[in-house]
């Protein structure tokens, strides 16, 4: 049943009337600066704004044991948050729409060097339609957008009639184990919507993600004895070699993969990070890289992990000083696999018709070659798993922005999706 | 004068004879840890130690100005040491010999990863005739030794008949700049002698050397939009073939070089340290490499370092990436040139013959590929300069060990040079 025009109308109206509020709501979440394991204080936040608005509220410790047995479970390092996940649940008087839920995450990733920023990166400074600052686009816009789609229902009277669950996560950044876990606690819906930063299309298909460290070890020695080969950090570099040759052989094998074979680079290795040695005259004994890299849908985590340790194993063979020490990779985080979104979905069709009404333009669909929670969903819960939300620029750079006019616009489309998706009822308990 | 048989043979008892206990005094020093910046308790040990046995005492404070101004001063860095330098000074009745420095540093290299160690670093552990830890022997067994080749002329009732002036200098590993302050404190003698570990050889030629960082700094961006050459981890390593380019043209200048020309590869680049990034899956924006490359005798610290700047400019300008944003240099510590013992000096006759009646060998010399405080002496004092100490292993790396026959036999060596070099005479003020 599509929605009544004149009730589109309202919803419209009523996204505009709070966005004001929305703005505000954005700033503060950016003004946390919730990087891993500092996400806390955040999710009290979310945690008495959900509760003031009248959820039914619960909180979600990680479950070590059930996310290791799981096997799109990420690997739990030190580094692992422990902050709860915090979920309201709306429940209708009679329940007789489709079910919901609207996820997003507050970990962000670091910043980097402060001086690299314009404005400082916990500032949400506003210049124009753009709102600065780490997090603001990935993925705090949309963290506040399911809450707002939701309360411009709330203002003009509404409530959705069916159950709709909000989830605020961790832990997106590094291992999805957040949204992992929500899916171990047992929430289930009939579809689920994840308003991360796409530039207002929706995500069609979606590399998984393995994180990796390989660690090379050496004989440190004063440099007046160094040899050629025998420092770790040079060493490094020649694993790095390596990798991107596993890199390059995974993207020849677009073929045939059809959200992936027009793309000129689908598969990308980031070596992210790097540290080695520690004194200018000491010859460098060790070297870590952290690497990230993805993986088509379909192909195991356990199977490309496996691929990962060979292609260092062989390659530490051929090379006169690894062979002797051979490099130590460890899998430290992501270990996921990638999605499809069928297309044909009745969500789908729901989420498109909100789209054209709230942009004037047909909803667009591409390939993701990031992580995303929506595997979760897609992969273990098999529901229409929708990764839609706001324009931005340089996500995890710095100048992290989004367009606040396409936060009006993608918040707008939520309402009205919503509205159609669960159908509406007189605000009320 | 050559000396008496029968003291030369009382000297190398009395060296026996003290050993225990110089073994226990090396022990005590491996246990400080003193690394850069850490040196004051140590420093505060090394006083109590020499003003015990009656020298007359001073602590001399760095002067960053005077050393900011001499041609061989480090580049002073926030992690500069500002422990003293300490100073023990003594004055024969009859000023009859030729006067002495003796000079040795307490500073060590860090330890690098513990677990790299069959024993605890600065643990001193005795495994048959080696001596474990860090600085066992880069250098506390010759700052040990230093003194204790003074008290075996003190145990048989003699001092030098000449002023001998023992330093405790920091920043040898780093800057040079302890050396330095006490040249420019205003401390001269006749000679200098330096115990470093030089397997019982004297130290013929010694490069200079310089420390560098290098940072690349780029646009990070989210993983999903990584191009290409936009990572700043893979670009420092661009720069660092560079910089090895450089090394190679340097290395091609030892032609007509007299001490290195025969060495296969005489000018060493050594990449000590590397960090860069912060994210797995964030394109890393930043970079910093930590480097030390040698110079030859006679080549100014000054026009190396425009070649180096050079050399990482006009790469850059070659590169997509750095053309954009150009890597920048900067000299963070070493800036010293090195130096050539002069042959047929009295004061190398005289360790000559002190050497072959403590191990029964013809002293020899060579080329040191590395910095040494004794360039300070020979290109400033302009006075021999003697660097000859005890055989080593691993120095700057793990399981660092001094061979505890190697130090007697340098420690008896040493104070047959004192005894010959300075004289002697009974002992009293």
């Amino acid at each position: 049943m599509a929605l009544d025009p004149a009730l589109a109308d309202r919803i419209a109206t009523s996204v505009e009337l709070g966005f004001a509020e929305q703005v505000a709501h954005i700033q503060a979440l950016v003004r946390f600066g919730s990087v891993r394991g500092a996400e806390h204080a955040i999710q009290d936040h979310v945690f008495r704004c959900l509760r003031e608005r009248g959820y039914a509220m619960e909180q979600v410790r990680m479950d070590h044991a059930a996310i290791s047995a799981h096997p799109g479970g990420g690997r739990i390092t030190p580094e692992h948050s422990d902050a709860p996940l915090v979920v309201g649940i709306h429940r209708p008087r009679h329940e007789t729409g489709r079910s919901l839920i609207l996820q997003a995450h507050v970990d962000v990733v670091p910043p980097g060097p402060f001086d690299l920023w314009s404005h400082p990166p916990f500032d949400p400074v506003i210049r124009g339609d753009w709102m600065y600052g780490r997090g603001a686009a990935d993925m705090k816009a949309g963290h506040a957008a399911n809450l707002f789609a939701l309360d411009a229902l709330a203002r003009i009277g509404l409530q959705p009639a069916a159950t709709v669950t909000v989830q605020s996560v961790v832990e997106e950044e590094s291992t999805g184990n957040g949204a992992l876990m929500a899916h171990l606690h047992g929430y289930r819906a009939d579809a689920v919507l994840i308003p991360e930063p796409e530039d207002e299309k929706l995500v069609r298909a979606n590399t998984g993600v393995l994180w990796f460290t390989v660690e090379v070890r050496g004989t440190p020695v004063h440099v007046r004895e160094m040899g050629a080969g025998a420092n770790a950090i040079d060493a490094a570099y020649r694993v790095i070699g390596a990798l991107r040759e596993l890199e390059e052989s995974w993207n020849a094998r677009k073929t045939g993969r059809r959200h992936f074979e027009g793309e000129a680079h689908p598969i990308n290795l980031n070596v992210g990070r790097i540290e080695g040695g520690d004194w200018a005259s000491s010859v460098p004994a060790w070297c870590r890289i952290a690497c990230r890299i993805a993986i088509y849908p379909g192909v195991g985590a356990a199977d490309a992990a496996r691929e990962i340790e060979a292609a260092v194993a062989d390659f530490a063979r051929t090379d006169a000083f690894l062979a002797k020490t051979p490099p130590v990779v460890a899998f430290n985080g992501f270990f996921s696999e990638g999605y499809e979104l069928d297309e044909g979905s009745e969500a789908e069709a729901v989420l498109a018709t909100a789209h054209k009404r709230a942009t004037g333009t047909d909803l667009r669909s591409f390939m993701s070659p990031s992580y995303l929670d929506t595997r979760v969903h897609a992969l273990y819960d098999r529901v229409p798993a929708l990764c839609y939300g706001p324009i931005s620029e340089n996500i995890h750079g710095f100048d992290e922005r989004v367009s606040l006019a396409s936060v009006k616009r993608i918040t707008t489309a939520m309402a009205l999706f919503v509205a159609e998706w669960c159908g509406t009822e007189a605000l009320g308990r």
